[in-house]
């Protein structure tokens, strides 16, 4: 059984808190995208929320939940859409936004704390040698490096650098395990994918080194089309511009840009579909001459163009993308949701094209261009105008039925959120790395029922949560 | 008709050289890697070498030569295999060796005098800012930046960059015309396709801006494989390898390595075939994690392992690659020849084990890996143990009937050694810059006979060259 009081008198010295209002506002995340999970999630909360400042309390607290046998649920900023930092079983949430130091910036890396802000460690490295980081989410000015890794997958520098999951784009991670003597292991090369995208369920991951990219003088790029499609044309096409430079590349159809990017509302009409993109300063008279052969481009908006104040009043353009695109709409109508989703290379324009036409306004397009495998194509992250969640269902059947895989945010659990089955390797390192079954409980299938059938077409109710909700 | 002698004395107070012997020296490119070329070129010589040291002394012999008629070939460092700077109808060649300038460098672009030798520039923007240019030819270390825009196609940094051809990857040109008063034009957008790649039949590129890539610390790694295609599966899963920032990756059948890398050849047994790669420091570790889940490959160097005199005593990687694994050839074996082929994505795996097939060791295979059109494939440069003309067509069409167009370096033509077609842009621009037909005359088929039949099968021989050889 949990001892949290006994827990909370052996921390002494650490930062606690405990107010149960506080506490559950530190408990969520990003999980009421989706008003399945918002259902299923809303009541969830932790019994306490834990801020080491170095790893050695990070050492202390793991070790004593141990001992007292109290869940642990990682949290960095709390960014995350699939309920990843949700604490199923309660329990304390180990906040890891004290731990933000940034170290050792070599020619091409840098290290960090888990709890640095993405964007923070962009200054210092920008400041010290105009590297950035390679990816980002577009949360960047609050979402921690740890987090993005423990839960991410990718996002802006993608159309570049491929994802998370990609050999090269983390150098190396430290974890420390939830053992009696807790370890502190520095993973490289196949080990990384032990942690990397495990939701914080078999390590928590104190420090990482990624790769840095230079830093660019990014101009951001607007373009209208009249039609979806021919805005997905255009941009399969850019994408495959070896020399054109481009850290964001996405697509969003009409009416989405006009009536959920309000402070860019005056630059786009209703009908128009946009092409968001953020190209190296270098490579835009490039990128002008391949929209000036396209007649159905037009240019809404140029940020080398624009006055600072205009700038000022406007939000990057990576606030456009990713899931920022669906933020923007759920400020404006609470009522919709969104789905991810693979448009797989060579098919992606097809397979969209059909997936658009069955779907129509019910599911406004949204795309975002990545490589993947050594390929061009583009995710989803699709507009759905809610009604139920039969018909979201019927909807993501639609997309799976017509090649197109969906990483479904509507699910808690690693295996329903990717890709429909258990990974052994995660798996096995939990063992390994949390043999009492306290790190983010609920959230692998594998662990928490190892017959599970993926095939069955249902979906997975963790008991802890049952239990929570009864 | 030329007057040589009058251009001669209109030139006061310009560098010239007339010695026949060194002007015969200064005419030569690379011409020689073909026995065709070689037997057709071998006595081909301009009538002296001018070598300006400003734009403005460019302009002037440009007007010049156009007062007197006289041809004037371009010439970098003449390190061109398809004979693009051979001046076919004697007259002046223009070196542009004394234009070496490295002007204005900005955060990814540097702006260089056509002359400049490439890791001369590079030495100039690494001290600046640790940048450097995106891509060289082999001869990096004579070539001018110039020449290669000229003359060149990609090279070292095509695995990441795609090629000369690719928008972005050239910012803009600055060219002089062949006129009664010459133009000084700056190129941008579609206008670059006008001079780059045109051997300068159409004008005189004195300056160039182009883009500049992070100066990383890139390390030299050679592999072994016991069988080719084992090894050209390796590469080709390499190159899709998103996050492995590489700066080179090619495959070298056996015996090559052994038999004509010399100072490599403790490295490499006669019967391996080699991969040869550059990565950055920061995704070595993510490249030796795909090495060892590979059971058939070995690593044969690495030169982050090897001693400081152990490096000194070798050539850089990028000096096994692209046109330098022939040159390594010819200067063991004077027989050899070689070929440029391209293994069409997504077929290229299957297209070169069935060329491979049929011609075994009479043609060992040599790919370079490339980004092409957002797809990552090959090029071929396979070494071919030449016997006669005839076998060498065959050998050429075995390769086309097996779907791999080749870029024929036994022809001195753009259209011959490049896609068959003549280019209607750089025509047009011809007849604007170079109205009398003075810019590199015979290199341009479209120019000197514009019914000519690319279909017929036949070679084509400029009359120039012609009476020459009579």
């Amino acid at each position: 059984m949990p001892d949290v009081e006994g827990l909370k008198r052996s921390l002494a010295g650490i930062r606690i808190e405990d107010n149960p209002a506080i506490v559950k506002q530190k408990s969520r995340d990003f999980f009421w995208y989706s008003p399945v999970l918002k259902r299923q999630l809303e009541h969830v909360t932790g019994d306490l929320v834990v801020s080491p400042t170095s790893e050695d309390e990070v050492v202390r607290v793991l070790a004593e939940a141990y001992a007292h046998e109290v869940p642990v649920t990682v949290r960095g900023a709390g960014t995350g859409n699939y309920g990843q930092a949700m604490p199923l079983s309660g329990g304390l949430i180990l906040s890891l936004a004290e731990l933000r130091g940034v170290g050792a910036i070599g020619n091409g890396t840098v290290t960090a704390d888990a709890g640095a802000i993405m964007s923070e460690i962009d200054q210092v490295t920008i400041a010290d040698s105009r590297q950035e980081l390679r990816l980002h989410p577009s949360t960047y000015r609050s979402a921690t490096i740890g987090g993005f890794i423990a839960g991410g997958s990718g996002g802006v520098g993608s159309i570049r650098w491929g994802g998370l999951r990609d050999l090269g784009n983390i150098v190396s991670a430290r974890v420390v395990t939830l053992e009696s003597t807790p370890r502190v292991l520095d993973l490289t090369g196949d080990d990384l994918a032990k942690v990397a995208h495990a939701y914080g369920t078999n390590g928590v991951i104190t420090r990482v080194e990624v790769p840095l990219a230079p830093a660019y003088d990014w101009v951001d790029v607007l373009l209208g089309f009249d039609r979806f499609m021919d805005a997905a044309r255009f941009a399969n096409a850019l994408g495959a511009e070896d020399g054109i430079l481009l850290k964001e590349l996405g697509v969003i159809a009409a009416p989405v840009p006009h009536d959920y990017f309000l402070r860019h509302q005056r630059y786009v009409r209703r009908d128009q579909s946009m092409v968001v993109i953020m190209v190296a300063r270098q490579a835009l008279s490039a990128l002008m001459t391949l929209v000036g052969r396209d007649s159905r481009a037009s240019v809404l908006f140029r940020s080398d163009r624009a006055g600072e104040d205009e700038r000022r009043g406007l939000p990057p353009a990576y606030e456009l993308a990713w899931n920022h695109t669906t933020l923007r709409g759920l400020r404006v109508d609470p009522s919709i949701t969104y789905l991810q989703t693979l448009y797989p290379y060579p098919h992606q324009l097809e397979r969209l094209e059909k997936v658009t036409a069955i779907l129509g306004d019910e599911v406004p397009g949204h795309l975002e261009f990545v490589r993947f495998d050594g390929n061009v194509t583009c995710f989803g992250l699709p507009i759905v105008r809610y009604t139920t969640e039969e018909r979201l269902e019927e909807i993501i059947r639609i997309h799976e039925d017509n090649g197109c895989p969906v990483f479904n945010p509507h699910r808690y659990t690693l295996e329903e959120g990717g890709m429909k089955q258990s990974d052994p390797v995660q798996l096995a390192f939990k063992r390994e790395a949390d043999p009492k079954g306290l790190l983010n409980p609920g959230k692998m299938i594998a662990w928490e029922e190892p017959d599970y059938d993926f095939g069955a077409d249902k979906v997975y109710l963790f008991r802890g949560l049952q239990a929570l909700e009864a």
